[in-house]
């Protein structure tokens, strides 16, 4: 249905929270990038004092958790649709050390254990304050979103991926492959909202608008962010914005959050800050994904972090039996375990192996046919053929195999520890090399890095100071995921929980 | 010889190129990070036409060309000495396309060669149009050096790594490596400043530190930039500066110029935006490298680009005969060429293994007696012992040197074509496995991190937009250099380059 037509005046009053037209304040022309008064606005439009700007999982939860302390608050969203990627997404929240789900299904965790996996499996220095926290108020952050009406099925599910059944827990990360399932305790914590017939994010997001709605938080959508106001002081005091063409000034009296999503659709940003997630076929995110709330955000001087870094996948699996083949690089090496979670391999081949990798089995590990997401490339009797034809440098392709053949007959993998269920020599004729490279097979790919933030979700500027009034949260800010991405649930965890902090922090603080 | 002091008004009166103590103009309390006047400096105390923050290869070669372009310059530096990171470099340009040097001693290269092998052999996705005026003015620019007083040796030598001889000329990258020798004509690149006596970047600064203060550039040591003044147009007008403890405020008529190196001394800057190099146990650069220019331009709203890049060595050779070894990851597989440049090593290593990787060799590829850059991780007389000391996945040591061995002893690597020179098999016990791995051994690092600039060398901000008024070169932005670091010579031909390229844009920059 399209959207009414209202005339401005109308729009207006629908969504300011305090008296509107008030002249700028005298120090509002010290905008950082932008001279508020040099493109004709003197007056502020609207007045609130929470303005959130993007309304996927962490907007929301942000909106949620703001008006709950007591603030008027307005959600601004580009697109014309609420729910932004996180409604494209499959809704999983990781939680654990124990939550309600968790206990109900007769599974024991601990905040250590989740604490160790997320601060260990993913890359070098991650954020561990940002970590603890999470994991510290995890148990209490799952009840936070059952009381915000988002359904759970007391079901638990053993299947390798997201669960396409009725369970709503299953391992969404590595936890029981090698070396994590030694070193700390596996637990599912893959939480996956559920309701017959709807998909996980958008499941998620009907109850978290649904939610802030009851709650009396005020929602506009076709508006999309430009600028922001700075005062000479440094603190953040509003927004300019696009409001169907017309710009228009907003001033948030007690603070803006920046949750607007990551930049893999800004292609000219992600060539300059992320070039390895240049490469990968598939853009994969809402197209409001473009990094305006980066922009904004670094235009008034804060710091981005890890922006290289992102999701890239190109799943081996399922089905199943496809994890009994090998995955290798082009001198024929063995990359990884092939169990592991799809986002540890994807991240091994695009930021380890220039995008380029290859998936090698035999008759029984063979990809399900009319499958073409991974070109085939050759396909032999023998590996001796195969590595001629597919043009791996002489002797090294039958040397990974028949190592990987002799360990595996006897149920082991020295290298990578798969698992034993899913050892089986690769010596069933036909044998084929399928493409797993990054611009060949279907990879999907968006951005992890962001706005340098504390844990209460203060944006922080370039020289460690918080800017006063700017707060951020979600793939607007660089947070618990990484590459490699260890974990469906982290992304849309981290939103909704840094959200919250924003939200709080932000109605919390009346200068 | 201790600075003498002298006092504030004859330091200012030594500095201003026009009348001082003019008041600032109201707009420039609009400061983007800071309000000048909220640290009670009303007034310019320093007025010029160009101010470079930064006494190194790019600031010296900024000031050089805005001085010849008509400009008052006044260059700062935070050190009590002047020549940055550069005059504790090797002072090595790289630079082709025939310049008087390579003609002379009988080398034929060309634009096109040289432009192939930079643009192709770094890290996804360079800065194409960088590369494109770098190689076309190439020839141009190693002239300008000549006149500015530079001198070169017409001496070649064809040993491995930076000349220790009187040589000026050799191949400073993997030019002659596969697979670059065969897809673009190999020329030595590497051009050595060279005088009796003298290391390489102590000479090169001192011929242009001559030549700047010949043309009448002034400097001043002790003098360390803390914020830049913006206009509330977004027009950079000037910097507040710490001089001996007191915060001062230069007005640059024309361009203020960033040259203060990358960042590698900020440890919480490299932990949060390059964790790679964090973990490298030798940060290699002069003490002033602390990313203020960086912080200064991103500050202003600049963006900042392949921030987690840098150089990092752990270099296997000299001496050449341990270049017949092998350098394998913790599962025993071989990386790359060993005879590659020693920073392409270092690359794999860093990003792409996680920072651990071993060097296999025996009695004649063994490294120097006495030589404890790296530690000893296992000695035995068998490789399949060796492996088992070393705690390598049982069996796999033993392939990887046994496919390597039968190939090497044909003169051949199928994997990697290290040249038949450096090809013997790994077979004369002892045999040793040293530690290469990032934190044991000497491993050297800085950032490549930096400010985005156009080739004019002017800012851009974060929305691809100019900020007018500043400029930046060097490792204070985002240049040639990539990970992998592909020649001795790229970085600081770059600073020089694209330095000489800030100096003239700021100088003609009347406004």
């Amino acid at each position: 249905m399209p959207e009414k037509t209202i005339d401005r005046r109308t729009l207006l009053a629908s969504l300011a929270t305090s008296a509107a037209g008030v002249a700028l304040s005298q120090h509002s022309s010290a905008g950082t990038r932008v001279a508020a008064d040099s493109h004709g606005i003197k007056n502020w439009d609207i007045i609130t004092d929470v303005l959130v700007a993007g309304s996927g999982a962490a907007g929301i939860s942000a909106a949620i958790d703001a008006r709950r302390g007591g603030a008027d608050v307005l959600v601004v969203e580009k697109l014309n649709k609420l729910g932004g990627s996180s409604a494209l997404s499959g809704g999983v929240i990781y939680a654990g050390g124990g939550t309600a789900l968790q206990k109900a299904l007769g599974f024991t965790d601990s905040v250590e254990s989740m604490y160790h996996y997320i601060a260990h499996s993913g890359r070098k220095h991650p954020h561990l304050d940002k970590i603890q926290r999470y994991c510290e108020q995890s148990v209490a952050h799952f009840d936070w979103l059952v009381d915000n009406g988002v359904p759970y099925n007391k079901l638990f599910s053993d299947g390798k991926g997201l669960g396409f059944d009725e369970a709503s827990l299953y391992y969404s990360g590595s936890e029981e492959a090698w070396p994590w399932r030694d070193e700390c305790r596996p637990a599912p914590r893959g939480h996956v909202p559920w309701e017959k017939g709807h998909q996980g994010g958008k499941r998620l997001m009907r109850s978290l608008l649904a939610s802030a709605k009851k709650l009396g938080v005020k929602t506009q959508k076709r508006v999309s962010g430009e600028r922001l106001v700075v005062e000479s002081d440094g603190r953040v005091t509003g927004m300019l914005v696009d409001i169907r063409g017309e710009r228009m000034a907003i001033k948030a009296k007690r603070g803006i959050v920046l949750a607007c999503g990551g930049f893999i659709h800004n292609r000219e940003m992600v060539k300059l800050y992320a070039p390895e997630l240049y490469d990968c076929s598939v853009p994969w995110a809402n197209a409001g994904d473009l990094g305006i709330g980066i922009q904004m955000g670094m235009g008034a001087g804060a710091g981005a972090l890890r922006m290289d870094q992102g999701f890239a996948i190109g799943p081996i699996y399922p089905p199943e039996n496809t994890i009994a083949g090998i995955a290798v690089n082009q001198m024929g090496q063995r990359l990884t375990s092939e169990e592991g979670y799809h986002a540890v391999m994807g991240n091994v081949v695009t930021y380890k192996q220039d995008g380029i990798a290859y998936f090698i089995c035999d008759k029984d590990s063979d990809r399900p046919q009319g499958d073409d997401n991974q070109p085939l490339v050759a396909k032999a009797n023998t590996i001796k053929e195969l590595e001629q034809k597919a043009g791996f440098p002489v002797g090294s392709l039958q040397m990974s195999v028949n190592y990987y053949n002799e360990h595996a007959k006897n149920g082991e993998d020295p290298m990578f520890h798969k698992s034993k269920k899913y050892l089986s020599p690769i010596d069933k004729p036909p044998f084929k090399v399928y493409d797993l490279s990054v611009d060949k097979t279907m990879y999907s790919s968006h951005t992890f890095g962001g706005l340098h933030t504390n844990v209460d979700s203060q944006v922080i500027n370039v020289w460690g100071e918080v800017i006063n009034g700017l707060y951020a949260a979600g793939r607007n800010t660089s947070g618990l995921p990484t590459s490699p991405y260890i974990a469906s649930g982290i992304s849309v965890g981290d939103c909704t929980f840094f959200g919250r902090q924003a939200g709080q922090h932000a109605a919390a603080n009346k200068s």
